[in-house]
């Protein structure tokens, strides 16, 4: 399997997709198409046939033939492959909610997407944020409580064990640490162990040390 | 199980709830909660142990105490529960892709979403859209003609029998009924195929049947 990603540094969804692969336990090769460059532009451009058939967005999987893109796509294809378990809780009501709350990350959060993009390296002191931005905020630590109170019990994942919900939120405890957002302390927690997993600490290094630099996400509250 | 939507003729997301429920075969009752009126502000705001724990967004299922909110996670749920071939392609192959194309349509087409709201009863002659409506609308063509030319061999839907993709698209096909969208043949005959689909009939008889009127969805291109 092949799977083609944005730059580290930025690309949130592809961090969705790369964690996807790994909790997949299959191997993969993985491609970096530096976002926006010329590279970028090219294979975008050559959609048919040709390496993204996704308008020009990552992440996208190649299994042999079959390309997937997208990725809550990509992590139910994998999921498809190698059993629901290893991403979903196996308790039925459990598994609603993470299926709900993953959801809600796929298509919500426009306001803190765009204000506070993805930027893993780096660390900013924003004087404010907006107010959608802080509903949105607000909203994600409620799901996160309310997961971590229901369902957390068996470690310190949203639903204990590491799965589907904290790979789709990887991206926001990055961007809350990038950006100084404060949390109460089960968040706080929830956070360490996100970022300290082994895989977190692995995508880290490797955005430290690209060379690439997106100037409209270096930027932010200045 | 109940099923909690929005007004009929608008709710694009309430409708691809309801096809999710009805294709799974279970039984299920439907709550309609006027979108916007008092009674949807009352249950928006009594959200702690209430009936709307989404933020105030249709659909929402409850099956018994277990509650999944959001069109996509309420289908992957009931797909659980009654079995994926029931809504996916068997396909490895055609799954992926179809994964893909549902994915696509709960994250994205946010221009066409905005411009051209559903309101399944009305028929509005518009003079033009805008230029990111424009390529949302060939977008989705793309999608269903790989589809259709690929793996839409078995029957008149997109993967040939009718499933997911059906399903997320189905409020597409209203819309562009009712803003006359141009298509080629291939997606009028999808187009035909969705609309006279027994549940889309039931839901259009229902949504000329409702009384409410939501004035911000009845401007459009005036």
């Amino acid at each position: 399997m092949k799977l083609i990603i944005g730059n580290k540094n930025y690309s949130s969804w592809s961090l969705r997709g790369w964690l996807a692969a790994k909790q997949s336990g299959l191997h993969f090769e993985e491609i970096i198409v530096p976002m926006f460059g010329e590279e970028w532009q090219q294979k975008k451009q050559s959609e048919d046939g040709g390496m993204m058939p996704s308008h020009g967005k990552v992440p996208i999987l190649w299994d042999g033939d079959t390309v997937v893109w997208d990725s809550l796509a990509i992590m139910e294809y994998l999921s498809d492959k190698v059993g629901r378990d290893r991403f979903w809780p196996k308790d039925e009501s459990a598994r609603g909610m993470a299926r709900a709350i993953v959801a809600e990350m796929h298509s919500s959060f426009a306001s803190l997407r765009r204000e506070l993009p993805m930027n893993v390296r780096r660390r900013f002191e924003l004087q404010s944020v907006n107010d959608e931005t802080k509903q949105d905020v607000v909203r994600i630590l409620s799901l996160w409580a309310e997961a971590r109170s229901r369902h957390g019990s068996g470690g310190p994942f949203l639903f204990g064990t590491y799965g589907a919900t904290d790979i789709f939120y990887a991206p926001i405890v990055s961007r809350f640490i990038t950006y100084g957002i404060g949390v109460p302390g089960f968040a706080q927690a929830y956070m360490e162990a996100i970022w300290e997993h082994e895989w977190t600490q692995e995508w880290i290094s490797a955005s430290e040390n690209e060379e690439w630099v997106i100037e409209q996400y270096e930027t932010v509250g200045e």
